[in-house]
């Protein structure tokens, strides 16, 4: 993996960038020594304590069993319970094999009753991720599945096809351990956000058939490079560093963006990852995003010519993974200038043609990696948490928590009458 | 349909926002005069132009023919050329009745194989969508499919199964009337982000069974609304001005939002609207969208917490449409207090909770409406086309032109050796 900042408009001075990340550096040497303020939250830093490969053969195992009995595993969570497994599966699982139900992310009747109805007549196995089992959207969301499910199969057999994945001491694993659902641990000293390489993004992954061996090799890869190198040679740092620099140069908005839409709902697990972990006290960037290249059409005239607001962060897969050529069709279309020409280049000529239109107005920050694999997924995850660890951490807020969050739910707990 | 303000962090002075609504109104008083400056882009304005009886009634009937010839209706377009339709067939289609392949928007290989795919053993129809027949992704779509097709159906049923929408005198038009190709007109005097009531978004939403009478009905209704009403008494121009004053006192974002994932494709329609018309001359409020209750569990810490960037702007259906009663079920799942209720006042409270706690940072408009069908779908795309109009005015930048799109095209061009 590698990172590069092209910025034609010279809003990155080279001497506030080094100092940056000497700052960078201090926080790393920091973390490596265990950083006692954040004791409790740091467990996903060493991915071998949720994703050990005795745990992962565990998850295996049971991948296999829902997948023997079910045509549809419904994964309930949001947030961080959904995020990480929901990235992966929409980017990697093609066509065919067992299909993915998401509940427990909202509360709309119309929503779901529609998701209720796509269950009829197909067997299911549902597990319900909840770090706290208090969150309305999973719990209610549960409660429903637990009735459709009592019509449709003996109690013995919903406790086969139940599995809950939560904290230990929690109402649900009391739940989990009166009904005999299948339990799985949330570990405590992980938040939802940093949760993929847990329980909670690997046993949905495997159910869809993702190679989750192949994934936790990359993270703990990452893992290890992060864990060595110091300086402008991490490049966690650089990029923690450089955002943290183009905030304090006045942009408020960073755009995550690639010319792959498998990448879809990879940007929603980032933009919540960004958000909680740097959203408080009044400050922050704003994560946002954009799919390119079809949003060129829309948000492109606003990053080229609109208020100055933003920078750019593109994912740049760089090996050929899939190939169609166009062909000449003698219709004289006024396109015959893309004739005998790949896909994959006319997508990589469009990607560069925009980051130099773009950063012509705004800097761009390329992170490029070999391909949109297991693997690289695992490079992912582990590279983006440690970095907004570093990068929250050079803004000055607390990481871990999401004290902001609380605020509808207090009011909304009171309208309820809870 | 109305709007409503909700301000408890005082940000909205009564005065100011009097003087702005009077603005807006001597906009709206040269629009209705014709505004010479804009002449050639207004046929939006007038929903009789391209959504006349008639045109409606030829278009019910193309569409009945595809339906029923077809088992997958392919929409080649990108932007203006897709948004509106998709809005409202993800919205309101539901499972059932013919498949809706959107493709047009993408060049990266893996996806545009992926979707060629899966027209395997189907019998399908296309309608390649696009005023300026130029852009990369309709017609490198539309290249492909034709290859599909002409492997698969007679030259005779080819031309039959091919649709186009473009304008007169285009080489779109060229092509059609050469290979016997349907063709439509994409009207010139209407930008694709405004063409929701013509050929481009009618005639996709009727093959998938939308009502567009009523959609057409619902437009035409709040075109009489918006041109009889004045000042404070309309809804367009008190939106317009709440929000550019938003964006005179500091406020560089908006987002859309609501309750119902529904509207998920439709906050894509309204960002491709206000980024195209706004975003110029280093202006614009950036358009954002949240899917909620989902995102609360994301971006809603940033909302409470972080940077004070943005204001909220919730599209709130009021009536039920929809109903799931929450059922006892003796498992002691610490969620018994929502026994007995309905998720649509679940839902209700959500929101509400989220815009109490909410507008104790931000302001808080709230567009609210009957329900979510065809008519008031039609509401939205005229009601929203209008203040457009009128924002773009007050911030005194040209509301038709989309400038800024064309850098990264003539980069894109020149490397594909165009």
């Amino acid at each position: 993996m590698n990172i590069a900042i092209t910025d034609k408009s010279g809003h990155l001075s080279e001497k506030a960038f080094s100092e940056e990340i000497e700052r960078a550096e201090e926080i790393r040497k920091r973390i490596l020594k265990g950083e006692e303020n954040y004791k409790a939250s740091l467990g996903w830093l060493n991915t071998k304590n949720a994703a050990a490969p005795d745990t992962i053969e565990k998850i295996n195992a049971l991948a296999k069993k829902v997948r023997e009995n079910s045509d549809v595993f419904v994964l309930i969570g949001v947030g961080g319970s959904n995020n990480a497994a929901r990235s992966v599966i929409e980017a990697l699982k093609d066509r065919g094999g067992i299909e993915i139900l998401y509940m427990g992310n909202t509360l709309s009747p119309y929503a779901l009753n529609k998701a209720i109805d796509s269950l009829n007549g197909k067997d299911f196995t549902i597990d319900c991720i909840a770090k706290n089992f208090e969150t309305l959207e999973p719990g209610s969301s549960f409660r429903l599945l637990r009735e459709v499910m009592a019509k449709r199969y003996s109690a013995k057999e919903c406790a086969e096809r139940t599995i809950c994945t939560g904290t230990y001491g929690s109402s649900l694993e009391a739940l989990c351990r009166k009904e005999g659902y299948t339990f799985l641990s949330f570990p405590l000293d992980i938040g939802g956000r940093y949760s993929a390489l847990t329980n909670v993004g690997l046993l949905p992954m495997a159910i869809a058939d993702i190679d989750i061996n192949a994934l936790a090799k990359g993270a703990s890869d990452m893992e290890a490079e992060l864990k060595a190198k110091a300086g402008k040679d991490n490049i966690a740092l650089l990029y923690a560093a450089a955002r943290h620099l183009l905030h304090k140069e006045g942009y408020s908005v960073e755009l995550l963006s690639s010319f792959e839409p498998q990448l879809r709902h990879f940007y929603k697990w980032w933009i919540q990852l960004f958000a909680e972990s740097e959203g408080k006290e009044g400050k922050g960037l704003l994560p946002s995003c954009a799919e390119y290249s079809e949003e060129l059409h829309s948000l492109g005239q606003f990053i080229q010519d609109g208020s100055p607001l933003l920078f750019e962060t593109f994912l740049s897969p760089e090996e050929q993974q899939s190939s169609i050529i166009v062909r000449p069709d003698g219709k004289n279309d006024h396109f015959d200038y893309l004739n005998g020409m790949d896909f994959f280049d006319i997508n990589k000529a469009a990607f560069k043609a925009t980051l130099s239109a773009h950063s012509e107005k705004c800097p761009c920050l390329v992170i490029s990696f070999p391909k949109i694999d297991e693997y690289n997924f695992g490079q992912l995850f582990y590279f983006f948490e440690f970095s907004c660890y570093v990068s929250a951490s050079l803004l000055g807020v607390n990481p871990f928590d999401q004290e902001g969050v609380e605020a509808y739910k207090r009011q909304m707990f009171k309208a309820l009458g809870k």
